[in-house]
């Protein structure tokens, strides 16, 4: 049975992957009812009416995470709507639940522009401690997350944004102590300028303006296209230097580090060789990399990343997001924050003493992460 | 301790009422996860982009009940906004699962208008197997709850309004055996014109075409008068035959039954003086009823209910809502019918063999009341 029959077997069996039980499980008699429901919780309203900030000492908003997509960029399936996304958004509960014992509810929402998105996500926003963004087709996403963060009292986070980043970030500090080299000073090749590039360029800028050439499905991105959209358009304030155009054959000349974020066998034996020495190659296409293992291993390559948990040095999010919900909910963090972000990477990167080509990044099931990564959100 | 300080207290100890987990409660290996999320979960999402009826199937849609209020009627307290009213509906949340282990999770809304609120709850149906409204002001909560049972495909129930009303038949086709009258045959005075108040009147005269003299604060609703909104004038139509006019004293004069959502101590000894022989009295007010217990004891009242659980014949939505909820999600309805609340109500009214003045309707704890009314809605 294969991993795809295995899922649809386990989810049919037990019928999903969450459900509610009641925190006090002490005898529930009349008298205890009466307090948690009319008319003793009456008391409870008058006292958020009175001071909405008592919301999370009252209620179960403490410890929720809200995981919400329209649907619109789920796994490798692109656009397949509200109702499909649903197992995906369960299990992400799932895993705020396993690795964080977050309480986590997925929201599935029929929703396709940024104003629909905003408009939901802000008025049922009262409900939660904080919010997961899921899948959200780019561009849209950007311009969802910024003007939630910018309105709404609790943590908004979109985690294939920054997730991604984070441990991309997180990798590469560990990868530089392997091929003994600095950030700043590396060329980084770019490719996939969606939700999970976007962001990783932006934070390996903010964190050590390294020279980034970002490329798209049309090629390098640089001041002489003119398809650019507006969110491609930031990039030219801080990627492409030298202002080079071309395709990949012309970015990969002399660089670093590779960062595919796009899809399957992108790289060749040649592109390795074109590289500068000890190439770092984070091949995250999933299920199948940019560079295939058999071809890092055949090849010079340094440190070899992918998406995949049967490959040394996993780029999995859930390296980052369980600890950091877990920081925010614990220490009442209100926006999670560019510096949240890099202290994240530094926190992830710093469980491993010695990091060595096959491990830069700690295995997701590493049970010091939550803690750790936790005790720099605040 | 009162019931308000140990209710602050029981909050604030447990932080809130429900939590999440995992339904497989085996062992989480990475292998498992692998299942549950990416990359088994893409078959999941494949089969319900498929086949959308699958969604429960695989989800925990199944089994879960979203209540949903936007704050602006709750308990006795009104319009008290989205984050006061969390606690409420928590607890609603909590009843669920306590009483027919239904999972529910509590969603308040920023939303004020009928647009709004039909708005939100459309673009995240797709999340929930069932939507509980509460505590949705009047007359907004029949345009909204009219108009998202029109177009979702899931069941949408304003408790405030049903349960009553099915508590209340079931009440009373007991109490008509006490007194050996015939419900077609009785005239009922009822008092309070708002969700609850409204649906019964409606479900009443469905069941039994009795004559129903409706009041609200301005008086006796009837075709003389120039303030009635639309909601009230649809009373027209079937109550008041007689086309009475005047006050509550004008309407009590041999009635044979009074139902009051209203205020506290509305009737006195007179009041039940001028009803015809063995009155039955409703008085739902909470917490204190519109007849107090002393003096409808000290009167030749019949048969006595209210919202209380220390007195006799406790009218609370929680005897009807668990077990139609859990019909419903049970056998796959898509829309809670007249026909459904006329069944449940003599479902419950059946759990009592020999019903007597003290027991006209099961108590909440009976056990027998979940898979009896289940059993109806289908």
């Amino acid at each position: 049975m294969d991993i795809y029959e295995t899922a649809l077997e386990l989810h049919k069996k037990y019928k999903g992957k969450i459900k509610t039980s009641l925190r006090d499980t002490g005898v529930m008699d009349l008298a205890k009812l009466s307090a948690y429901y009319s008319p003793g919780v009456a008391a409870v309203s008058k006292a958020i009416a009175a001071d909405p900030s008592l919301l999370p000492v009252y209620t179960w908003t403490n410890n929720l995470v809200a995981v919400i997509s329209n649907g619109t960029a789920v796994l490798g399936l692109g656009d397949i709507g509200p109702k499909a996304a649903m197992p995906v958004m369960e299990g992400k509960a799932l895993l705020f639940k396993h690795f964080a014992d977050i309480d986590s509810i997925p929201i599935v929402i029929n929703a396709q522009t940024a104003d629909e998105i905003v408009d939901v996500v802000s008025r049922i926003a009262p409900s939660f401690g904080a919010i997961n963004l899921e899948d959200i087709a780019a561009p849209i996403c950007f311009e969802v997350e910024e003007r939630l963060k910018a309105t709404l009292d609790i943590p908004v986070f979109h985690d294939d944004q920054h997730g991604t980043a984070i441990v991309v970030l997180a990798g590469l500090i560990n990868a530089m102590k392997v091929v003994d080299k600095e950030l700043k000073d590396c060329k980084i090749v770019l490719v996939g300028a969606g939700a999970a590039g976007t962001a990783t360029a932006k934070l390996l800028y903010l964190y050590a303006q390294p020279e980034i050439i970002m490329i798209d499905s049309k090629g390098i991105i640089e001041g002489g296209r003119t398809d650019l959209n507006d969110e491609k358009k930031q990039f030219l304030d801080f990627t492409n230097p030298r202002n080079l155009s071309g395709g990949l054959d012309d970015a990969l000349v002399g660089a670093d580090i590779f960062i595919g974020v796009s899809k399957a066998n992108l790289l060749n034996e040649q592109h390795v060789v074109m590289m500068a020495e000890q190439p770092i190659i984070f091949a995250l296409a999933n299920p199948d990399p940019e560079l295939s293992y058999e071809l890092a291993k055949k090849t010079n390559v340094a440190v070899y990343a992918t998406g995949r948990s049967d490959y040394p040095n996993q780029v999995n999010n859930a390296v980052a997001f369980p600890g950091i919900f877990r920081g925010a909910l614990d220490h009442g963090v209100q926006k999670i924050t560019d510096d949240h972000k890099i202290a994240a990477a530094q926190a992830i990167a710093g469980l491993i003493n010695n990091p060595t080509a096959e491990l830069v990044i700690p295995s997701v099931i590493d049970d010091r992460l939550v803690p750790t990564v936790a005790a720099v959100i605040r």
